[in-house]
């Protein structure tokens, strides 16, 4: 499988944290990465505008929300996802398969796929690994995944089935996939189960991917847990390729995973904390809306170099709360967002001047200092 | 009275209509202008950047809605309405008068001032003309107003009443101003009633405010009403001091406003259209929402150059709205607000030209052209 344009490089290694360069059609990506969440074709709350100005180069956005809601035909009939949401760097799309066991209710799968009713109104629908694929393909992300099965992380028997399911569904996603403008990702599964976790990133590698993402965590299991996939994941995951956990998101879970291998990250977290009055440091995060800071002339963070810190107060964001308005939510989204881009920045350099164990130990040091 | 800073310089006339630039202490306001509302010092859904990259120069902001939350005690203490909203340039408060008559109910008004109930939480306040000076000075906008009293437009004892009323009290208003870098404007009323008009722009401008506002139109009179009031008090009101037409917004009220001698102009319709789905251009309002927009790649306006129509399809922008998405109501206020802006400037550049009257003209004549 030749994938034009799409290349991942190895710049720098500390211990087992990377630092490297994803090339894609629609530019490079400095790795470690951190990329918010565009379910429906916008970040939410955010310009494109404001995102390329706060240094964000990748977008994911979610192929079963598009998928239902305006529709695939309609966005490629636009000119496809970039033109459509005006984002003219990388964008990621899922496959639709965490959402479709997530967000739908009545679902019922089979080896074929899975047959399931639309969040929004009801209506039926399937989604198999050939139809995820011509959906991410009309959409025409950079990177997109294959189609999977998620089993709650504890279920032995469920795990065990659903991985089997899964390995046959990378194999016809591969085997569906025309465009050769785009990378398609495999995602190792096995819940908490490291010989499953084994086997899982074993068949992939087998299959050959441009890149790996690590699923299924980050939804119930322990820290521990978590790590422990992750280091044997990294072990086993080929050197010469990117590496991508799902849906993980918090400061402290970011650096973990770094430690442990990872280079591209994706979550909701900035955005949604944002929209319930939340400003997220590295630290931990505070309640805007607390009484507090209702005279507190402070940026959220002296630090950050955000539009939202260089130019507004808490009592500010405390008074767009209190006073509902909108302004409130794309602010701090703004900080949010800024916060843990700044994290995966600093870390890419740390790693590259052979500095990062110290990075490390002193953003965990911080960790025991309350925020203000 | 001598105003640091503020001075007004009428550069050209074409018939009525005046271009000229009013000088503050945060900057210079070419005129006419148009000023977007932001009523609890923020323009809802947008951010100071984004205001400034569109050409806004002065914002509205609430002295009710201040007064009442967060306070303007607390906004003094961070510095003024300038830097709590992070708006550098100018900035223009209202008095209170008219929210105090048409948001709060149970009010009762005597000749020494207005005891309410706020609409937030019933508590109970009371504005004079000495506090609404008091309030706006902590404030701290370039442009303040005097405290009046707002009557229905067809009663004419309520409106002689009222007048009155609004004469002592703009007196008090004069009186009770101590900062020497505010501009305090005098507000004409008298409704529909050329006499009490007259009567009203007379009294006002024998006190010599530096600035006369309109007020107490848009409320329900018919345009003919309005044009013949406007008509009036240019004849009246000084040639070298700004006139500002109150809560007046829409494109054909703005060109008719400029007709008659109108500088300035503020409405929260812009804004609040946006956040119902309306897209403004010079000859009507499209509903995005409108289900004949879902596959349009065109832009809301191929002509206009704002930030949302040099990025967006009206799809996309439709598809934000049908899911609920806040950056529908971003991207449809910076249009909107830009739809404004550029009519006010497009209208100065052609007054310095000498054709405003065939600039006019032809505005009018594409009203009769259905918006596609």
């Amino acid at each position: 499988m030749t994938i034009a344009s799409f290349a991942f490089e190895l710049i720098a290694r500390q211990g087992r944290a990377r630092a490297g360069v994803i090339h894609t059609p629609h530019g490079p990506i400095l790795t470690p990465i951190f990329a918010p969440v565009g379910t429906q074709a916008t970040v939410k709350a955010v310009t494109p505008a404001q995102l390329e100005e706060h240094g964000v180069t990748l977008v994911l956005s979610n192929t079963y929300h598009l998928y239902l809601r305006p529709g695939a035909e309609l966005i490629a009939e636009l000119g496809g996802l970039h033109r459509f949401m005006s984002w003219p760097h990388p964008i990621l799309t899922d496959s639709g398969g965490f959402q479709v066991f997530s967000l739908s209710e009545n679902r019922r799968v089979d080896d074929e796929g899975v047959t399931f009713r639309s969040h929004i109104d009801g209506s039926l629908h399937r989604l198999t690994p050939e139809i995820a694929i011509e959906v991410q393909e009309k959409l025409g992300a950079d990177i997109i995944m294959a189609f999977d099965e998620c089993a709650p992380p504890y279920d032995r028997a469920y795990n065990e089935r659903a991985l089997e399911r899964t390995h046959r569904w990378a194999e016809r996603c591969l085997k569906a996939k025309t465009r050769s403008d785009q990378a398609l990702f495999g995602i190792v599964q096995g819940g908490i189960f490291l010989d499953l976790r084994e086997q899982s990133a074993r068949f992939l590698t087998g299959l050959g991917f441009p890149g790996y993402a690590i699923g299924g965590l980050s939804v119930g299991e322990t820290k521990a847990e978590m790590h422990a996939v992750l280091e044997l994941v990294d072990g086993l995951l080929p050197e010469d390729k990117p590496r991508y956990l799902m849906g993980v998101g918090t400061p402290q879970d970011i650096i973990n995973g770094i430690l442990r291998g990872v280079d591209m990250f994706d979550c909701v977290l900035p955005t949604r904390l944002a929209r319930h009055h939340a400003a997220m440091t590295r630290t931990g995060r505070l309640n805007m809306m607390n009484a507090a800071y209702a005279r507190d002339s402070r940026p959220i963070d002296p630090e950050c170099t955000c539009y939202t810190c260089r130019h507004f107060t808490r009592a500010y964001l405390r008074h767009l709360i209190v006073a509902r308005e909108m302004l409130a939510a794309t602010l701090l989204s703004i900080h949010n967002i800024t916060t843990l881009i700044t994290l995966v920045s600093e870390a890419r350099s740390a790693i590259l001047a052979g500095r990062f164990e110290q990075f490390a130990a002193e953003f965990f040091a911080a960790q025991e200092t309350l925020p203000s």
